[in-house]
C-alpha cells in the first residue's frame, strides 16, 4: 500500500482526488491537511464521501506528511513551491496539481503567475507529468509537475503532427471549450450558476496562463519555437474540455488517421476514434482518457484534430493517479480502469 | 464468474448496466441482445465503453441466453413477461428492470400498462426487488421484479413511519422531482434538450403508473390501504430523484432520526444523514446510495422526509446489480462500492 | 412620464427592472445608484443593456432621488428601511422590492431577519403590493412592499381556496422549486455553477423566511390563522417558480376549476389554465404572467394546485412594474405585456 | 397594418416569430398554416402565447395567403421552393426562413441539399437578406432568402475584413458554437436532453450545409473565391452562437477595432464592443443583436473575431422581422427594439 497525504483537498481537484483513491486498491491515504477546514470530517464537506472515507481536514504538519510515500499537492498557484524543499528532503515524492512546476524557466514563470518563483533551483529536476510524453522520466522522478487541463487536451492533439514535422508550427490555432470546474470552486461571479449557464464565452483571449505551457511542451515535440493562438472558452457544463485544434499541413499525403493510431497504440489512456469520428466530453466523464478524432475537411490543407478529456480527472487528479501509479512501478491503470459516466 | 445475459440494452439503464458491469470483479458479460442493433459493436453505439466492452449486440437467441447465471432484461414494458417462462424454464434466473412483474394483481397491471398481463401466473412468484424489504425472499427468488425509481426513492423514504405506524396513512404526499433520464431514452418532443433544459413542470398528475407500484409497498409495509398523491415533476437535470414526502404524524413523540438510523443502521446503500440535513441528488450521482434526512418543521405534526437516490443507478441498474449481488451470495457491494461523482 | 429612481440595481432584480423598464413607454428613468459601481455605465456592468441605457451607476443623493416620481428600492433587506422616512417625506413614492415592509409585525420580522426595524411605524401605512389581493390600497399607497417570489406564486395559488373556506387551513403544504436566480446575485459557494448545475436539493427547510410572509397572506385571506409547511428546492435553473401546492378539501362538491376561473376572471398577468394542464415555468419565462393548474388526483380529498411564474418577474421586477403602473393609473399591462420567452 | 401570414409555425423559428410579430405595432398575423396541426389554437401547442394570440392553425390555402402582403415560409428545407411562384403571382412578398433560396446557383443547391431544385428561376431574383450587406437590394425585393444561423454570425464577423482585403482568403476559420434550438424542434435522439445536456462536440466537421452559403457571402465580400474550415459544435445551451474566427493578417498595421466600428457605425443591430471584449450569447438572448469583438492575440498575425447572436432572433425570426420592416419602409427596429434577457 502506497502511504499518501493530499494537502489543500477542498476544491474540484481534491474531491475528485479522493473519489479515484477511494477506490484504488493500492492507496493508503493517511493525511489530508486543510487550515481552513480542519477538524472538520472530509464527508461533512462532500457528502459524496459519506461512508467511503473517515478521515477529517488537519492542519499542515510537516511530521505527518514526512511519513508519507507521496504527497499530492492541490493547492492554488504558488503555495506547493513553498513546501517543495521540505517535502522531497524528508523522501517524500511530490505530485504537484498546481502550476508551480510546470514551466522551466522561472522568468516565464513569473510573468505569467505574478510572483517570483519560490524554488527556481527545483524546476529543472522537475518532470512535466504528462505520461504520453515522459514516460520515462516521471518513472524515477522526486518532483512531478502534473499538466494543466487545457494543456493535456491540446498537447495530446498536437503531439503526432509536431513530432512528424507535418505542419506550419507558426500558425497553430487551439479553439477549446471547458466545463466550469475547470476554474476550480472560486467563489467568483463569473462562475455562478446564473452567469454561466445556458451562455456561452470566450475569456482571456489576449493571453492565457496555459498559452506558455502548452507551447513549451509543443516546442519540444518540434524541436522549434512554436506560434499558437489559444481561444479558451467557457462552457454550460461541469466537466469536460473539448479542443478544436487546426494546423496547416506543410507535408500533404500522409496518413494522419494511421499516424495518430500509431502514436497512442500502446497508451493505455489515448483514445484514437475511427475515421470520421466527432467524440463528446461525455464519452470520458469520470474517466481518466483522452479520445481523439482527425478530420482533413475537404481534403484541402487544414488539419483538425478533436480532442476530449475530462479537466478533473486526465486533466487533473487522475492523470496525479496515473503519474503515481507510474512512480510507484504498479499497473498504469490501477484504480482508473473504470468507463464513462454516460449519460 | 457469473455468466451473464442482456436482453435489451440500448437505453439508458442498458448502458448504464453495461458501466456498472465492466467494473464488478464476479461478472462474465456473456451477450447483449437487441433486434435493431444486431451485428453492431456495443462500443459503437456508446463510445463511454471504448476500451471495456468488446461485445457486439446479437440478435436474440433462446440457447445463448439459456446459458447464462442471469439474465437481465432491460426492455420496453411488456416484453419481459413474454419470455421470462421460457428462461426461467431453462433454469436462469431473471431480474426484470421494467415494470412486468412489480404488480402482484395482473388485474391492476393492465388497468395501468395498458395490456393483458402474458404470464400472471408468475406474478406471484416474482419477488419485488427492494433489498431493504425482501432480502431474504430474493436470496432465493428464480424472478426478481427491479423496482422503479421513485419506488425506490419514495418507500424508503417512507417505510420506517409506515412500519411503526406512526402517520395518517390516508393523506401521505410525495412530491417527486426527477431528471430527465428517468423517462428513458425516449425519442419523444417533451424529453428534447430545447424543452426540458432551463424549465420545470409537473405531469401525470392524474394518476401515474408508479403509483400502484408505490402504495403496494407502503401498504405490505402498514398493513392497511394507503392513500398517496403522487406528484412527479421533470427536473432539467439529467440522472437523480429527489422525493419530498409529507406524512402527518399521528403518534407524536418519536425520535425520528433514532428511527431512520436503527432502521437502516445495517444496510450498506441507505445513508441517514445527520438532523437537519438537506441531502443533494448530486451526492448521489452514478452511485447506488440512497441518502435520507428527516425534518419535522417548526416542529410541528408534519413530517417531512427528502430522500435521493440516482435513477439509474439505485433507481434502476445498481439495485439490479445489487439484487444479482444477493441471489449468488456475494458480498451486497461488489462492484458497487464507489463514491458518487460530484461535481 | 414618469421619473424614476432606482437605489441598488446591480443584482439580478434591477437588471430586470431596467430591463423591463427600458421597454416601458412612461418611464424616464433618471438615476441608479450604486456605492459600489458609482461612475460606471451601466451597460459596461450588463452588456445586454448596451444601445438601450445610456445611463451610470451614481453614489446615492437624496437630492436626485427627491426629484423622482417614484423610487424602486432594490437593495439587499434591511437598507431600504433606513431610507424610507426621507423619500417619503420628500413625497416620492416607493417601491421596496427587498422584504422590508412585507410584514406587518416588527417583531416578527426581526425573529427571521435577524435585526430590529429601522422604522416600525411605517409597517402599518406599506401596503403589500400583491396587486391580486389589494389592486385598492396599492392605488393610493405611498410605501409599496413589492411581495417575494416565493410568497407570489404560493399565494396566487392557495387564495381562492382559503378564500372560500373550502380546505384544511391547518396542513397547508408548498413545495416549491426555484431557479437559482431566485437567490439574487449573491456570491456564494453553493449557487456557483458547479454546485447547482445537474443537481436538485431542498433548503431551509426548519424555516424560510418566506414562511411568515405567505402566512400572513394566506391568514388574512381565511381570516384565520393557518399552518403551512413550506419547503423550498433549488433547481438546476436560471428563472422560474414551480409551487406544487397541497391541501386537504373539508367541503367536497366544489367546482374547483370555476372556482379558480373566476377569482382571476379579470386579473390580466393570472391566467387559470383548461383541465389536466401541466404549466411550466418556460411558459412564463421573462414574462409578468403566473400560471395555475388545479387537480384533484383520483377524484380524492386532496387538492393540488401547480403555480408557476417568473421570479424575477411576477415575483420582483415585473410585479414591481405592475404596482407603478397601478399607482400612476396606467393600464396595468404597460411594459409587460409581452410573450415568454420559449424555448 | 402589415397583413401577414405563416406557413408552418410549429417549430422553433415559427413560435419566436409569433412571439416578435405578437409585440410588432404594424402587425396584423392573418393566418398561420400548419397541415398537422390545422384547428388546434396556436397556444394550445405554445402556452407561453396564451393571452397573446386567439389565432388556430388552419390548413394552407393559396386564396388565404394570397390575401396578404408578406408571408413568412417557416418550413423545412425544400418546401418553400415548391410554393415560391404561386405566392409570388399573386402578388404577396415571401420571405423564406428555410435555404430554399439562399444558394444563388441551382447545381450547389443539389449537392447539398440532396434534391433538385423546384424553381431555379428564382434563385437570381432571391435576395439574400442580410442587411449589412444587402439593404438596398432587400428594399426593392419580392423574394427575401432569410440567412441561416451560423452564416449571420460568422459573416458579420468576416465582413469588414475581407472588404478590405486585410486576410489570407484561402485559411480562413470559423470554430461555431450553437445552442441546440440551432437545430431546429427535430425530434431526434442526438437533441434528447440526456445527449446534449453537459456535453460538447463537434459535428459535420467533413462539411456542413452552411458552408456554401457562408462562402457565397465572404466571396461576394472580397472578390475571389475563399476557402473556409467551417466546423460547427452542439453546446448545451438552449440558445445562442457563439463563432470564433481565425484569419492571418496580409497587411499587418491596420487599426482593427476602428475598421470595425466604422463598417458598423449605423447598423442598428451590429455591436462592435471596446477593445478587450469578450461577448457572451447570453447579452443577446432573445435579441436582435450581434455583438463582436476584435482581438490580435500578442500581436501576432492571427485576428481573433468573437460574433454572438440568438440564433433564433438575429439568426432566424428576428432578421426576418427585420428584413420585413425593411421591405415595408418600417424604422427597421420596429417590434425589435427591446433589451437581452439576462440573466
Amino acid at each position: 500500500m502506497i502511504k499518501i497525504g493530499i494537502i489543500g483537498g477542498t476544491g474540484y481537484t481534491g474531491v475528485e482526488l479522493l473519489r479515484l483513491l477511494a477506490a484504488h486498491a493500492q492507496a493508503d491515504l493517511r493525511v489530508i491537511t486543510s487550515r481552513g477546514e480542519a477538524g472538520k470530517k472530509v464527508a461533512e464537506l462532500f457528502p459524496s464521501l459519506r461512508g467511503h472515507l473517515d478521515l477529517a481536514f488537519s492542519a499542515p504538519d510537516p511530521k505527518t506528511l514526512a511519513g508519507c510515500d507521496v504527497v499530492f499537492s492541490a493547492t492554488p498557484n504558488g503555495v506547493a513551491m513553498t513546501q517543495a524543499r521540505a517535502l522531497l528532503q524528508s523522501g517524500v515524492k511530490l505530485i504537484d496539481l498546481a502550476a508551480d512546476f510546470r514551466l522551466s524557466d522561472a522568468a516565464v514563470w513569473k510573468t505569467w503567475y505574478g510572483m517570483p518563483h519560490a524554488c527556481p533551483e527545483l524546476l529543472a529536476e522537475a518532470v512535466y507529468g504528462l505520461p504520453e510524453m515522459n514516460r520515462d522520466r516521471i518513472k524515477t522522478a522526486r518532483l512531478i509537475a502534473n499538466p494543466g487541463c487545457y494543456p493535456t487536451a491540446v498537447q495530446l492533439g498536437f503531439l503526432p503532427l509536431l513530432e512528424q514535422g507535418l505542419v506550419d508550427t507558426q500558425h497553430l490555432i487551439a479553439d477549446a471549450k471547458s466545463g466550469v470546474s475547470g476554474a476550480g470552486k472560486k467563489i467568483e461571479a463569473d462562475l455562478l450558476f446564473c452567469e454561466a449557464a445556458d451562455n456561452m464565452k470566450a475569456y482571456a483571449v489576449p493571453g492565457h496562463r496555459h498559452l506558455p505551457e502548452i507551447c513549451q511542451g509543443l516546442d519540444a515535440a518540434c524541436g522549434t519555437s512554436v506560434k499558437l493562438t489559444f481561444v479558451p472558452h467557457l462552457t454550460p457544463m461541469i466537466r469536460g474540455i473539448h479542443a478544436t485544434l487546426y494546423a496547416r499541413l506543410t507535408k500533404p499525403g500522409t496518413d494522419l488517421q494511421a499516424l495518430f493510431e500509431q502514436r497512442y497504440a500502446r497508451e493505455p489512456f489515448v483514445d484514437v476514434m475511427p475515421p470520421g469520428s466527432h467524440p463528446e466530453t461525455r464519452a470520458v466523464r469520470a474517466a481518466n482518457h483522452c479520445r481523439l478524432a482527425v478530420h482533413q475537411p475537404q481534403g484541402g490543407d487544414i488539419v483538425v484534430v478533436l480532442s476530449v478529456i475530462d479537466n478533473l480527472v486526465k486533466g487533473a487528479a487522475g492523470q496525479a493517479v496515473q503519474n503515481m501509479n507510474i512512480l510507484f512501478g504498479l499497473d498504469e491503470r490501477t484504480g482508473l480502469d473504470h468507463p464513462a459516466v454516460l449519460p
